[in-house]
């Protein structure tokens, strides 16, 4: 299976990315993490994201805040589709940071998932990865199921607290 | 090969589409276009979804305005990479169609590009699709190469006019 | 007396529309509580919005966060009113759930209300109920007047303490 | 049947209403149409408002621009439904008159439709006559069916064209 | 000497408008303290305000939140000076009740001050009241002064803190 | 009577600029019209603002776009009455004019009117000067009471048209 | 003296950009302009920004819009100072540019100027290098006096028309 | 060498401020810290600013918040290149401090920083006096490479922790 590549522009994204690393490891997707920096180490990110594909990587998912430049700049070096999650940091509620990732000029998308959505910019990973993988794509439709199924309960519970 | 979905939810939408289209013929990725409103034709939408699949889709487009729903509805019934395409209407600059396609809930991610990004909606697809075709992926990587060749010869003109 | 449904996309949302059933409560007016989420239980959702008037509900509110896809889902398959809540989540101060929520294409209003103004949403229901109910119109004037006259109490005390 | 009042704060704002006047004649939905500022002549809103239901109306429009209090005005002196159209002005492209009418204190809800939304402020209020009028029902049923017509009709021309 | 009116919406604005209350006293200008809603008694802030002038009032200050028309009813009602301030509440930091309360039509100016600006509020009271009072006048400049050398102060212990 | 200062940014302004002066001929109140920038000439700025009391001036109205230090600086100059009208320039919609002319810090108040509101800050002036001009309080509520005749005829010629 | 680099992102941005040139010429300052994508030329990006300092550069100007990464990408291969001019695109107003330009992480400033400000970015630059230059300060106070020269001028005519 | 001018607005700054003055410290640019107000203090700011070349400064800092005019004020009695940090505050996030320093008009740039980017202000200083000073642009290399050493370690342990 390709792998998927998760790049933060800092290690305190961290505890965010963690949950998309969460969602990696439960569909049994193999993956990388890095901490390469658009503007700090410009030249491992470059590196990291040219040799991507061949270097069996499927995907890369993206973390930044701020001056969002990371995903602008891995998807500058591939054509890998790179998935990016704007990062919410201290000030102005991480609009900053999405537009910075979402607003990409012609013939380099981002594939921008919600502010600090880091669980669905592994899904989306996975997601593309099921496209010629059928298995996963069983697992992501049993996994639909399964979140339908607790909304179900969870709809149930409060029915029967309120509606007598 | 796989087919790309395009989906809008207004014919009036159809003109900033067709730079969706005009991508994907260049790459010779096969595609349907379909007028499904996310609130007027709900059935017609759920079911093109949840059929895209096993009827041969690798990716669905979903491109909408204002409250933009289409995206969204079309994520709830298919599993398959969904890619949103904010519109932009006469008021609120597109940032109510933007906020309205990204900021999904988590299990069910949109690939969202920028205000209007038909082109890369496009071309995110053809991304999607290259990650196990690599015939495509080499096109991809040709038209990048394209890219940089006509921004270098712009380039080489500015330069000519302003260096002496 | 006609019912009124109260849908939430989340059980997490579940503290904020409380005050919506309190409301109701307050007024006698029957109604219904449901978890129903516009992406994992769409087939809830519709079912429930397309059978509600026959099944006699009077009005239908929808309350959900960041991309608020619900209340415009549930006016898909229903005429009846459909009040919408915008809730606030974690970022963008709820400004995603109200422009998903309020900038709906013609054909299909969502009566919005305050971002988080669950209370408005159940009071406008009790408004459209009490358009055809004599009674229940007395009492939203009631209620008024003892609104009002719990201001001109809390004027009275401010007026006593600054105006000599 | 019950009229429907269509208020606006300055007759500039009329050709925007008109869309809310025909909507209402094709439903065969009586109505008036009236200017009243809420700065202006605040004792004809306030006089209207407060005689409204007396007077034989189910519900009231409001529409109005910048710090747009006049559906507000009308909410404090009736408990009638009021509907709030928000009009885009010269600058901020209505978000002011958004604000000004969706974002209501408890106790005084305003029905807030989209930016210039008048089509979709005048259906709510048919959908609100039509919850004790079955006939009105069934049009409001109708008319969407029509709606769903439009779009398949739209879907087979745009297929017809791209998909061969 | 001329009255200044305060009014609030609601009592829970009291913390913040306090230090309206405290401006005006430390200039021994007259005032009188009232919470009246544009909303939930209307009719007693049309009163005060259409009388204001010949009660002696020169002014009027109005604090309200969310879609705060407090100051714009005031300013319906009297051609006194009416100085707004925008509270924030709990969403949108303050830019509904700015939007609210400084976007008003021809004819009908609100002074606004800084959103929560209540000190600021009063001194623009005091200010109006100094055009044709040379007392309060100096005070004011007696004031400014003060204030400068406060700057100064703190200047000179910032300066020995860090020019060596 | 005081005379009003009316101080512009940059001579683009005029056009906009021009409904104050209107306004202010119409009450019968003297005024100068000066163009000073906070930047460019801020010495005479200061100079005009330092000596407006003493030169007989009763409020000053200060008009500027982008980040609109104008207002602002003659506030520090004076403690007359300072009325900022934020002007929209080309990007951004009035907004940075807006914020940088209201959100002043505590001890020096703008009065704030409306984005382009000259009209309102000259009645805003007009308004000041009657606080202690009991002649030119009767011509503001005589030309109130003209406004509301004008939109009563409005009112009257709308209801002629549609209410049969 | 020590050259300027006007570099810009795409040859459309060459309209605005040349207000940049202009005043470099003004001035008699030495520069470069180049046309280089931070996304589609990004090692011609990086091989000129780091060879800038040892090529006799004293300062970058980097023009972009949308998700304008190219100041950034340039700042994070030198450490010359790094202007930024944020370009309004076709949505957002060009606050998705500025966002993007001037919410830089510590330790890479980019020296950001107005939206389209081209012309104060070149002179940001000419500042820079008279800090060493003094005949290039002078140059700079002169133009400065000219510009207040002009001021002054507009205000003598307007004055003249306004003030009797 | 010559110094940097550090400037805020008001002493409540300071903690935001003082990592500017570390930034100074760590390179040994010598350097004066000042509390300036742009209306409290108006005249020493002009002061300072006016004879800042001749005292042998290179460049200022200028900190501030809301509708923060310090820096523009500083700009415009000086034509040394100015360093904007706009400060946040308790209300719109700074979003007011960042368009009141950035959107300045033709002519007075003020090279603008992140909003409470007080160490990248600093560093932008540096990196002004560098373009005339090979030692301190060694410097500056040398701390850009230890800025990309430190990133590098950090990516080495997350990658030692979830690269097995």
């Amino acid at each position: 299976m390709k792998k998927i590549g998760i790049i933060m522009g800092s290690d305190s994204d961290l505890p965010k990315v963690e949950k998309a690393i969460a969602v990696l490891e439960e569909y049994g997707v193999p993956f990388e993490v890095h901490v390469f920096s658009a503007h700090r180490t410009p030249d491992e990110a470059a590196q990291f994201a040219s040799r991507a594909r061949e270097n069996g990587f499927g995907a890369i998912i993206a973390a930044a805040g701020m001056a969002a430049h990371l995903a602008g700049a891995i998807a500058a070096r591939t054509t890998l589709p790179v998935v990016g999650i704007p990062i919410k940091c201290n000030t102005l509620d991480g609009v900053d940071a999405l537009y910075s990732t979402v607003q990409m000029p012609t013939g380099l998308p981002v594939a921008t998932v919600a502010i600090d959505g880091a669980a669905n910019a592994a899904l989306l990973c996975v997601q593309i990865l099921a496209v010629s993988d059928a298995a996963l794509a069983a697992k992501l439709d049993a996994a639909r199921e399964a979140g339908r199924e607790k909304v179900l309960e969870k709809n149930r519970a409060v029915e029967a607290k309120y509606n007598k």
